[in-house]
């Protein structure tokens, strides 16, 4: 059959690969229509042990993810949210709903007994003070402790038995990948973050900052008197032992999809290139999804990846500099989700993501 | 006084380039908060010798032009529209408003007196019912016959002495200046023109075809079953002499400024690419704003310009192709629009141009 | 283990994904440190029924293709040419050398009894005038009679037991796969091919054309006096029955990867949309690598995928217009060559491209 | 007469700006055809009281600017270079040829009596220490003492009356306006810049790191263990009272013009938002080319100007924060170079620059 968009209508909609035998968990996604929601879904339709069985949207119900994502492949339409009927089809959801808008909904559907997998923000904090600062009174405060913050290198264990796994910022995934290991060891004194986002970072809604005009030959930071993933970033140093949060500064760059963390360290106590080095050697030895690289990285060596390559070394002065480079769409959002689903389903975390 | 934004409130403001002189004409800019708006407004800030009094805005009134645009640095308040203030301190007006938007703007102005060049497709076209099929019933149809369609190359004797100028859109400046010679000299069996425009030709408005990462690493061509620029390539053409509708297929592209035209003629007759570039040169011998380049042009070589650049040649089996490049907002929009206004005011058509 | 750069050297390099059994072939790819060549190699690397035994590079020999094309992770070094060596450990040889070098390096292979997939113009055209026209004398003129034209979708049971296939270039695919439909059915009485290309699309070389500087922000014709990949198109339209040469003109966009061909085509009958849509159908009916699609595509819906995807309409005045997207270098090359290759071997075509 | 480029070389050349009566001055450039160069030449040929007599290149003598360079619209010859007969025909030299090359051209030129704006790194820095380990050993060491550091914003009286002024680099005069405001106060303990910079910085010469394909989609870091430019900025910095050298890492982005220097200071002593932009508008206060602007500056606001714009602030935990956008090739070198050139002829140094 030709796979023609005219004929699709009338076909049974096919997996472009068969599942290799029974799936281990029926997934929803929720929220599928912004671009880490619709990346979400593309990852699961191929998963090798997943079955999608439903895609939902709040504003484009009733039209295909083909026809907003040609790219994706994902010939299924977009339905809208009703916890019952996904409750009766998927034993797991992955929410990407915008801040706010998903506490609500992961309440209903954890009612209703679904491993849930948060994309957005609402259950990352877990002060209090912290959430409301930024994001305003929290819509399911009883599902704050059951949450497990979901930056897989850092909380394997956790996430594989929790229920409900928030995934992190894109931003806060490259810093505090890239500031980690050094703050584990109790190196950092000081630190900067300058991140240089693409514009897939900033969402699917179209408004002055995301036309293309504005972009385009253009840089920029923003947010400069605090954005709302320093937070996150400072929580998860904190608990590894760094007192002090880092200076966090975003900036908007021409390109689609990529990010990268600059950062600038100011070691506790002095540290050479290689010391930094096999520092994050032992860090990250074995990490499936962590490329140590011996030169500066670019986006591009880590597009359309799950991998966080970094590259850690001293400059003139003494000073730490640690760049990590993510693909804000994967490492940075439905990637690291598909990533802490398959060890909370006790499978290999690379499943689908190769 | 350093040009601080903070004390640019404080401060009189003061144009750049100070006038030679008495000005020939006070100005206003209505419809100054969209791409070709703005660039207009900035034109006749900077124009030796026509002052401009006021620029107006639909939705973004009460901001300043400097805040919408940093890069053009024209100071100015933007006004809610009041054609009684318009008339009582500008001579003439440069509209830049939405198709059908435009007519009774135009027509207040005019009534008041004010000699006006329209940016709008109001005044475009001479047949009623091509008019009411592209955009519906006419906002002031008393108008019609006075105005005078603005490609300056074509109309200039009209122009200077018109009281409503219609400038060409973008697609049809290029089509047009492209395809005259040969349609003049009757040349003109068939022809296909292909356009590729930059965003800024699709217009301010955010929406999910002007999203960067819609058009960021993409190409694709639109409007495929008639594009409204098409029917003034047709009326321009046919005045010449050309019987037949011309194919017009326009595409984005991944560039903010510029548009190409590819244009493929099936010739009446045998032509010697020595010969059309001879048509060429004759029809426009003389011309300000027209280069004639021995190799095809890229938008790049007449960004943030006036000029049209065109190569004419003949291909493989006899074939004539006519590559002709414009900066859309310039040539294409406002930059053509202040040619046709110095036009009226009998200066040289080039002043604040160059 | 770590993925980390540093380590690698010591480490036994392995294939992310394990070969599914026994391998069907060895495989070699001569000439893999161009951006072709490179993705090929990539796609072997990855394919579950092909091993990837060696890598050749003329001017990069000793370095490794991961540190030339860090995003591909094959940590193969790339070794300088020498046919025997690669005759004892492969079976098959995809050559990716610049025209004129890969027919001396594809008669000493085949000479060893490897069948090749050559991604070099050097066995595409049948006719040795139009060769020597564009490409000077042929360097291995014996073979020429036994290569097939490797445009998969016309010539596949002629490519399954061929030795010696000649991937078509990037242009002629699309333009080809465009318009094959309509030649087939005799309804093309005038072609005209618009060609739009990504950088990629140049090659690997650094010159004044391929600098950043030179194709950002803009757009441009080139070869307008004949492309050498339209002797290419015509061959294989006229053995569809097409008499006359199609025109064919490429320009150059800024973008990385993707390329569109819009078709302009004279009927040499009235044809409705409908009718043409349905000629595509007909023609493409089960092809797993064409998508028949109801609105215009962009490059970006193809992008890393082995997919041409086509709109076939008619617009007004009767002409019918053809849009084909392909990524230049999946489909348009290395895509394409594995596509070949698994049909030389007898696998499913669709191997390691999904 | 038509612009026609078939025709040029029969006309008379003419600027397209008759100069203001008698030139103050009759310049050369040296090095024309490099981007810095070539915009160089661009704005003096367009300068109201500056005549622009030669324009040398060591590779492309014989060509002429326009085919070079379309857009700046020179149409004048590049020559080699001949000290004897650039002394005959001019007074003043802009010299933009590498690092190195410059200084014995230089040096010719000042044995002629010529007054010179060297935009190389050659006569930059007084310590000669720092220059050999950068550049080797000076290739003009006695011409050292005369040279002034051309960052017109710090040195406008001894640019004056300079013979020998050496134009800064993009990174350094960025970096430089950035802190120095906060280094004469004495505010700075410590200094992070990370740069980011267009592709034009990197100049015209085609390699891998300037293949279209490798900046695209991409950004990343380089020169980490070092910049040649940070030497400058030290040097600058300490004469305004800073110690210790800043940390500064360049990274290269998917744009042409456009640089931005986004600068970390903590500072010496506790400073509120207000101080810092009180301290930044007294050091600034009548620039004509720099703005202060209330929101951090875009590369876009300031493309194609001679203008640095600045937001300087305090971000969380009080560490100051300072964004300066500049275009690389106007403040960054061609502009900065005919600004100090203007200063030294006694001309408004904005004269030819708005």
């Amino acid at each position: 059959m030709s796979r023609g968009i005219e004929r699709q209508a009338l076909a049974t909609v096919e997996r472009r690969q068969p599942l290799a035998g029974e799936p281990v968990a029926r997934a929803c996604v929720v929220g599928a229509s912004g671009f880490a929601g619709a990346l979400t879904a593309a990852l699961l339709w191929e998963h090798p042990q997943i079955s999608l069985e439903a895609v939902t949207a709040r504003t484009d119900a009733g039209r295909s993810l083909d026809e907003l994502y040609p790219r994706h492949r994902v010939p299924l339409e977009l339905e809208p949210f009703d916890a019952e009927r996904l409750g009766a089809v998927a034993d797991v959801a992955l929410v990407s709903y915008p801040h706010g808008a998903a506490a609500p909904a992961v309440a209903q559907l954890r009612a209703l007994g679904l491993r849930v997998v948060d994309l957005s923000a609402d259950f990352r904090l877990h002060d209090v003070a912290a959430h409301e600062r930024w994001y305003g009174a929290h819509g399911a405060p009883d599902l704050r402790s059951e949450s497990v913050f979901g930056l897989t290198e850092l909380h394997r264990a956790e996430i594989a038995r929790a229920d409900l796994v928030a995934s992190p910022g894109c931003f806060s995934t490259a810093a505090i990948l890239g500031l980690a290991p050094l703050a584990r060891q109790g190196a950092i004194a000081d630190a900067v973050v300058d991140a240089k986002s693409g514009v897939s970072g900033a969402g699917r809604e179209a408004n002055d900052r995301t036309h293309f005009v504005s972009v385009d030959e253009n840089v920029s930071a923003y947010a400069v008197d605090g954005h709302r993933h320093a937070p996150e970033i400072d929580q998860e140093l904190a608990a590894l032992g760094l007192a002090q949060p880092v200076t966090f500064v975003p900036h908007l760059l021409p390109l689609d999809q990529g990010l990268l963390a600059t950062c600038y360290v100011t070691p506790s106590r002095e540290l050479g290139a290689g010391e930094v080095m096999e520092i994050f050697q032992d860090a990250y030895d074995g990490e499936p999804f962590i490329e140590l690289a011996s030169t500066p990285p670019g986006v591009r060596d880590v597009r359309d990846t799950n991998i966080c390559r970094i590259h850690a070394t001293t400059g003139p002065g003494g000073r730490v500099l640690v760049f990590a480079a993510i693909d804000n769409l994967w490492k940075g959002a439905a990637g690291q989700a598909v990533q802490n689903l398959n060890l909370m389903l006790g499978l290999d975390e690379s499943e689908g993501l190769r």
